[in-house]
C-alpha cells in the first residue's frame, strides 16, 4: 500500500470519531508534514457515513504542533442542507485540540461552467528535471518535484529574490492517482514563500490553510496523468505572518483547486 | 451612531456568548448581507475578554440563511499559544447553527516585511464616479462604490464578459474609518463573479469566505483615507460553485487583506 494511503487509514470509533496516527514517511522537522495532517482531517469527512457529496471547501487551522503518534479526529455535520453540508472537524491528542477544521461538501449540478484561470504554458513533467537534492526531512522524499521556476534556494545568502512565485510539477512518489486527499496535501507542498523570497530559512509554521476544490470526484478520477502543476505566490510578508495563494492544475490544464494559507515566521 | 457600528452592537451574555441582531440597513434580498454577518462573527472575538492580539485569519461558513431578527454568537478560544490564539465561533438561531467560523488572532512582531502585491495604478477615489444606480437591496445603499472596471452589468443579456475581474474603490456610506470589521464586510461587497462574467443574475449564495489580514490594528488606524481599493476575480465557475479571490488596498497602497470565497449559483 502506498505510504500516503497508509497515512490515510483511520479506524472508526463511532460517533464520527476516528483513530489515526502520524506516519513516519511524512515526518517533518518537528511532528508530521501539515499537508498530510490536512488530508487526514478531510479523510474523516470522506469516511463519515452521513457525508453528502464531494468536498468543495476545506479550511484547516493548525492550533498547535501535532506530536508523533496516535490521535483522534472527530467529524461533525453541523448542518445538512439539500445540496450542501457543513462540517466541523477537530483533531485531539491527550484531550487537547491540536487541529481544527471546517469543510463543506456538496452535490454538484450540471450548469454553466467557465474556467478563467489558464494554466501557464510549460514543458511536460517528464521534460522538466526532478529535484535531486537530498531532502533534509522525510516527507519531502514522498514527492516528485520538478520546478519550472521558484525552486528552493541553493544558497541561503539572504539575497532578496524580488518575488516569491513558484511554478512546479509535483506528484506523489511513487506516483499515485490524484484524489481530494492528495490534492489537499499537494496544496501544502509549496515550501514557505518567505524562504524563497529572502533566501533565509527562518523558522516557520502554517497557521491556517484553505483549499477550494473545483472538480467532482468523478472528474478528478478521469484527469490525465498523476502530476499536478502548482503555482504559488505571496501578497504580503509582514510582522511575522505571510500569506500564500496558489492554484493547482492537472496535466491536461484543468484547474483542480485553488489554495491559500497563512504562515508565521520568526527571524 | 453609524449603521455599521449599530450592527456590530453585541450584548455579552457570559461564557463567550453574545446576543446580536440583524440590522435593517443591511438587509439583503433574503436575510442580511453576509459581509455584515461575517463582521459580527469577528466582533464576538474582538469583544471577548480573553482575546490575544489582532485578527490574522477569519473563515466564515454560511451554513444556512440567517433569519431577520436576533441571534446568539458564541466565541470559544480552542487553543491559546504564546503569540497565536485559535477561535471557533458559531451563530445560532432557534437552537440551530446557522453560521460557523474560525479565526486566528495573533501578536505581531517587528520582523522582515515585504509587500509583493502592488496596487494597480488607478485614479483616486474622488476622481472616479460613484455608482448612481438605485440599488434594489438595502445593504448596497450603505456603500459608496466607484468602479474602475468590472462594474455590475447594466444589461442582463447573458453576454460572456470574457473575464470576471473587478477593480473598485469602496467605502462605508457615510464614510467611516477602516477597521477589521469593516474590512471583513468590504471583502464581501464584491458582487457575484458569475453575474459579471455571464451577465445573468442567477440565484447565488456565499458558502464560505476567508479573510487574511495583513496589518495590525494600529497600522489599520493610521492608513490614509477611508476608501479601500478592491480587486477580485474568479478562477473557476463549475457545476454550481464559483470561487473568488481578491485583495484590498488602502488609499496609500498598503495591502490590507486578501480574501477568497466559494459561492454556489443556480441556473
Amino acid at each position: 500500500m502506498h505510504a500516503f494511503d497508509q497515512a490515510l487509514q483511520l479506524e472508526p470509533k463511532g460517533g464520527g470519531t476516528f483513530r489515526g496516527q502520524t506516519h513516519p514517511a511524512y515526518a517533518n522537522m518537528v511532528g508530521p508534514f501539515g499537508g498530510v495532517t490536512a488530508a487526514q482531517m478531510l479523510q474523516a469527512v470522506m469516511l463519515h457515513p452521513d457525508r453528502l457529496g464531494d468536498p468543495t471547501v476545506l479550511t484547516v487551522n493548525f492550533c498547535a504542533a501535532v506530536a508523533d503518534g496516535p490521535f483522534d479526529i472527530q467529524a461533525r455535520a453541523l448542518r445538512t442542507n439539500r445540496s450542501t453540508q457543513h462540517w466541523l472537524i477537530t483533531l485531539e491528542q491527550a484531550g487537547e485540540i491540536v487541529i481544527s477544521a471546517t469543510a463543506v461538501t456538496a452535490k454538484r449540478r450540471d450548469t454553466l461552467c467557465a474556467q478563467e484561470a489558464v494554466m501557464p504554458e510549460v514543458a511536460k513533467p517528464r521534460d522538466v528535471p526532478a529535484v535531486m537534492q537530498k531532502p533534509e526531512v522525510e516527507w519531502v522524499k514522498q514527492y516528485d518535484l520538478r520546478y519550472i521556476r521558484g525552486e528552493l534556494p541553493t544558497q541561503w545568502d539572504g539575497r532578496d529574490a524580488g518575488d516569491s512565485e513558484s511554478l512546479v510539477w509535483f506528484s506523489d512518489q511513487p506516483p499515485r492517482p490524484l484524489d481530494f486527499a492528495s490534492v489537499t496535501a499537494l496544496a501544502d507542498v509549496f515550501f514557505p514563500r518567505v524562504w524563497l523570497r529572502r533566501a533565509n530559512r527562518v523558522p516557520i509554521g502554517t497557521v491556517s490553510m484553505g483549499v477550494y476544490f473545483h472538480v467532482s470526484a468523478h472528474e478528478l478520477q478521469s484527469v490525465s496523468g498523476m502530476y499536478a502543476l502548482g503555482q504559488a505566490h505571496s501578497h504580503v510578508m509582514h510582522q511575522g505572518f505571510s500569506d500564500q495563494t496558489g492554484v493547482l492544475w492537472s496535466e491536461d490544464g484543468r484547474c483542480l483547486a485553488s489554495t491559500h494559507q497563512c504562515m508565521y515566521y520568526r527571524e
